[in-house]
């Protein structure tokens, strides 16, 4: 038992991060309306959020403009169009994935700029070029946290050494990605010491970025608050790739600074999320996405199985294991 | 951290109980088929399952048969229509409540009967009338737990007396019940720590049937089995009153015990339970239960809200907080 006291007090340093349109972008190839947008910053704003991500820096080499909603690129007129100069006490962050983000062109000094942190996300193999982006937006002026993806599929070993080479970055926070859904708590705890340990050398935060495969994203969360993690990411009504993410209704909810008001999530899953249920959008829990985060697997069948309509749960399991 | 190794190996002492005609009966009063019946039974065996819980024993007295499916009364007849003789490994189980079972006369002598275990279920100021009810039915032969109900509202030092008093019966396991879906993991191992030094006292097991208000059903059956529960509750796919409960296709892909096999429970939801969804029968997490768990209240609120079919949540969270 740990922490018992921090279920009825709170902690200041706890920063929570809104995740709903980058992570839900993955869901709608970012078609989020203005109007969901600039209502979503609105009740971030009223819900005490403290970052609230708009979507990827990705790079317009790559990827065709035509083909995705604007999130995914996240120009910074964009953002201006639905923050103006935000001036308010929540900070504007965007994700940059490495190799897939022309980050020296795309990326302005942050005084032009209405971001303030860049959320560098990296596999476990790319530690140099997450190490490059990191050095060049925190000289740009940003504040930068890096996001190890995937890490259910790394060895320990190698998480401890990768966190060692970023930790002496200018990086704020280091965070456990579970892209897999495929982590338990007491897994979570364990990490979650790896990590702590690192944070404490360099002086670092340390965020979770949860999956509710086996719906355990909004568990995993706390687990890792209650073992010291600050930076912690939600999504409204869990919207996000798969299974989608730790619920941001659930997690203000539980946290008891008085600063966090659940309430303007509740209204905004009303007036602005059902909608996207009506209009036929899917996310959050179901068996497809358990079985990939048990099998410890990419969601990316479980969601051709969820586009596809099919209802074959155990017919796709045997599809799964058979590769 | 606790339990480590348990990820990796299990411990035989663990005792899955199926809730899902009883706990799901809550949601549609009982009227399931015979076939789904039939076919959950069989699912169950091929899933390893240890417990079968068909439903209530409640009073024909306080209870108009003709108002409800044969699960609320669960006679034995229409257990053997289902089990036979039963002549597998897995037992039967039913519900009794202290206070709506007309146990001395509709429980028959456990050689006559089909049911292995009746669950005394009971509140905190009824416990006289559990241990009565225990001692009846093991007096006839059953085996028999007892399962505190709505212990989130319950002070722990009376928690503690009442287990105490029905530790000194022949009661097989006591079971932690968050009917309400109010605690964190964290509580779960606070209260797991007053019941498992009773237990130890008295050489009884402990059980935990938990809820999904907060998607921490199974997120808490695993704290509490960290924790040294071998009683566990499930559904498949959550099936339960209000928000539902821990998942079955969770709880046994997460037990590693050679025995238990997910496939069965897979494809069981594949044939018999997307129907069930089709024809309308509603269950699961949704916000208005997330509402009724973080305010510790009984889900009826919620239900009826369900059923209503509203989705003006936020509204609906003016009205709990207002009464």
């Amino acid at each position: 038992m740990k922490e018992l006291v921090k279920l009825m007090d709170y902690r200041p340093e706890i920063r929570v991060v809104d995740a709903t349109l980058r992570d839900g972008g993955l869901v709608n190839n970012f078609y989020f309306t203005d109007d969901f947008a600039r209502n979503l910053y609105q009740a971030n704003l009223k819900a005490g959020v403290d970052y609230m991500e708009f979507g990827y820096k990705a790079s317009r080499e790559m990827f065709d403009e035509s083909k995705f909603g604007k999130w995914k690129f996240c120009k910074d007129e964009d953002i201006r169009e639905i923050v103006g100069e935000n001036k308010t006490d929540m900070k504007i962050a965007v994700m940059a994935d490495v190799g897939r983000c022309d980050y020296k062109n795309d990326i302005l000094p942050k005084n032009e700029s209405p971001i303030d942190m860049i959320r560098v996300a990296t596999y476990i193999h790319q530690i140099p070029g997450a190490i490059d982006m990191i050095n060049h937006v925190t000289g740009k002026g940003y504040d930068a946290t890096c996001n190890l993806m995937a890490i259910s599929n790394a060895q320990e070993k190698d998480v401890e050494i990768a966190l060692e080479l970023i930790a002496q970055t200018d990086v704020k926070a280091l965070y456990i990605v579970d892209s897999y859904g495929a982590l338990y708590p007491e897994q979570i705890a364990r990490i979650m010491d790896i990590y702590m340990n690192v944070a404490a050398k360099y002086g670092k935060e340390v965020g979770i970025h949860a999956h509710n495969n086996q719906q355990l994203a909004f568990a995993n969360t706390i687990e890792a608050v209650g073992d010291g993690a600050n930076y912690l990411d939600a999504t409204y009504n869990t919207l996000g790739r798969g299974a989608g993410n730790c619920a941001m209704e659930l997690l203000l909810s539980f946290l008891k600074n008085p600063k966090y008001n659940a309430f303007p999530v509740f209204q905004f899953i009303q007036k602005d999320m059902m909608k996207l249920k009506e209009e036929g959008m899917v996310w959050g829990y179901d068996l497809q996405y358990l079985m990939t985060g048990i099998l410890n697997q990419h969601p990316r069948t479980a969601i051709q199985f969820t586009e596809e309509k099919r209802k074959d749960y155990a017919d796709f399991y045997c599809e799964l294991i058979e590769k």
